[in-house]
């Protein structure tokens, strides 16, 4: 994609109106734009890292046979009813419509998908089942104050699955886990599975926590035994439940939680499956998330140094970033010429590989302004093509993350990418 | 796919608590489900067709130079002020949240884009910019009893483009019009364009309508010189007003629509630009519409026959509908093995090739009941393997549009393709 092309608004400064970390540092480089207090817009440039991120968790909802479907966000009232949480649900947001018409807007599915289920499950043989989501949720947090750590409006995975019986579920539960490890290494955010509380159904759930020095949560580690606990089920306790050595304090941000919910959905609706031997009995379930919107901004929020973000090399917007720097002393028509000619086919050569690559061919650029802006959106990798290094037919190539820039020719950078 | 593992129910019967054409359609062969009116889940089998149609425009998009983001559905009330529509947009639904703040559910996105913009245009040479979003929207309809051809809820694609000049959105409107015809015959609906009235801020805007003999649209069609009216603007006339003949009255039903803003939306937020001489001026705005779940309706109601839907080939869930039919006569444990190769193995074949193939394995269905729900389905190409098929080393073609079946090889089937 060339620069000239895309558009990418970059600021000198941190936005005025934001507070979080993470928003600030997406807004200044161009990612995404700020509506309203927990609201924001994603521009071409985040959307891209958005897309990744999705990307990635469908790959691996796949990969453990989840099918993908989309539910609605516009809930009538009557469902949430039949749960109970039309009243108990403290952050829902409720709509008055049209003919005294009531609606939830969906903060999370489990009175969707159920009622869904029941048309898709009659007896043992549709068991196991396993369907998930990537939709927006909405959630009237009373502070959003987080940047996309905690949105109003946010894009979540929601996995539901769907079991004749609990050993089924544990075994599913697992493969899960096993699942949320990778996607959370693949974002290049590994996570640390911790023991958390577990809601209405049952005692416990595990969240997934990347350390991050702001995180909202509070964690405690045990280096010996590799296990997690939160501090909401711990509370101040210093030593590890299970192997009594002592445990480290840290603050974290959740990523993704998986819960057990037993029959507590099934129940309500009536969700019921025939077995082998004739019987009817209640449908088993669990339910997994993953905040896609969230990852992006703890990507930033864990990833960036004092000149801005660094993406990790899945979920970057491109994989290159390709500058093109003109020497403002030579102005002859045949330089120009030549020269356009070579960063171009630079940009081509790359292309041609496949590889993603947002050229910057801005001509009203200086060198300085295009190399500070390159900084700030992060791309893992930065190829700049100048008089200097075209004259010997090379490269500058540098890692966003290090601080050494090589010389080399398009086709050494090509076997090395 | 194996069916045996990708959850499809179809029914034996239209569903009861639905009237529209498209939706009972759609709901018996398992590709939606109804959560109230206007208001649907897609299941997998669904959510193919819809990401098959946001492809296609996508594709269209991109190679007019749009530039893809993605927008909030909770727009602040402050927003809607700014235009006056907080109060005059009927089909707004409002929302009254936690400490009394009030947001609109996007229906359509003016009112977050242009603010947005503002970021992004600063002088002329920042035009022009065209944004585009594939989305949900939410509007509030009296009369929700079409299916998906007026949802509460629905997925929709809005382009907006911003110019220096009206000459320039003249320019860009009509290279739009041409995506847009492209879009609709790649979707297998070809549509017309037809005069419609403009709205608040222009004369005219252009619809694109599919004929439809249940469409919500009166259009009138002149043969001779290739134009359409929308009954909205002409009334009751009977000759074209351009060449005078006589015109053809049709239903229809709007897929897209297409509309010249002027300032309309630039003025309330001040989006100005800095021209070459240095003067401020309003930018110039046009905004272009698809409904993607729309057309996923409109492709039902005109593609089916009584056995079921017959999708276009680009918008099919799959390319193929691989069918193994087992003789209930033969038991032998060697059949069943050498059987269960064969079928398997035209299937890994046809993965092989990248054809988009959904492989009927399932063991307790009979002949009957998968060849009437492959029917039902309405994926463009069946291929059935069977004890008969096998022993000649071929398979038997079938398109879903015509009654014909063919014999062939599968190397044959591959040329063909």
């Amino acid at each position: 994609m060339k620069q000239s092309q895309f558009p990418i608004k970059t600021f000198r400064e941190y936005p005025k109106n934001e507070l979080a970390l993470n928003a600030k540092l997406l807004m200044r480089a161009g990612f995404i734009d700020k509506v309203g207090a927990g609201i924001y817009s994603y521009l071409p440039l985040g959307l891209r890292v958005i897309r990744n991120i999705e990307q990635i968790v469908r790959e691996e909802m796949n990969a453990i046979k989840g099918r993908e479907l989309l539910l609605p966000a516009l809930h009538p009232k009557s469902y949430w009813q039949k749960t109970g949480r039309w009243d108990t649900f403290d952050a829902l947001y409720r709509i008055n419509a049209r003919e005294d018409r009531e609606y939830a807007l969906g903060p999370t599915h489990e009175e969707i998908i159920v009622p869904l289920a029941k048309n898709l499950i009659q007896s043992y043989k549709d068991l196991p089942l396993y369907l998930y989501q990537i939709q927006t949720k909405f959630r009237d947090e009373p502070r959003a104050k987080a940047g996309l750590l905690r949105g109003r409006e946010f894009i979540m995975k929601d996995l539901y699955s769907f079991h004749t019986d609990a050993n089924d579920m544990d075994t599913y539960f697992e493969i899960v886990a096993a699942a949320y490890g990778k996607i959370f290494n693949r974002c290049g955010l590994p996570a640390v599975r911790t023991k958390a509380s577990g809601g209405t159904f049952s005692k416990f759930s595990d969240e997934y926590q990347v350390l991050t020095s702001a995180g909202e949560d509070t964690i405690f580690l045990c280096q010996q035994c590799d296990t997690a606990w939160n501090k909401e089920i711990i509370g101040i306790k210093r030593t590890c439940p299970s192997c009594k050595k002592e445990l480290k304090e840290e603050h974290a941000t959740e990523v993704g939680n998986i819960f057990k919910l037993g029959t507590g959905y099934s129940k309500p609706f009536d969700l019921q499956y025939q077995a082998q031997d004739g019987s009817k009995r209640d449908v088993i379930m669990g339910c997994y998330g993953i905040g896609v919107s969230r990852l992006m901004g703890v990507a930033a929020e864990v990833h960036h140094d004092e000149k801005g973000i660094i993406w990790p090399d899945e979920i970057a917007p491109f994989a290159v970033h390709l500058i093109e720097i003109k020497d403002s002393k030579v102005k002859s028509q045949n330089y120009n010429v030549k020269f356009k000619m070579s960063g171009e086919n630079v940009y081509q050569t790359l292309l041609e590989d496949n590889i993603k690559v947002l050229y910057d061919d801005r001509e009203d650029k200086t060198a300085g302004e295009k190399l500070t802006e390159a900084d700030l959106i992060g791309i893992p990798l930065r190829i700049v093509v100048s008089e200097k290094t075209l004259k010997e037919r090379k490269v500058e190539v540098k890692k966003r993350s290090e601080t050494d820039v090589k010389l080399m020719t398009i086709k050494e950078f090509l076997q090395n990418f």
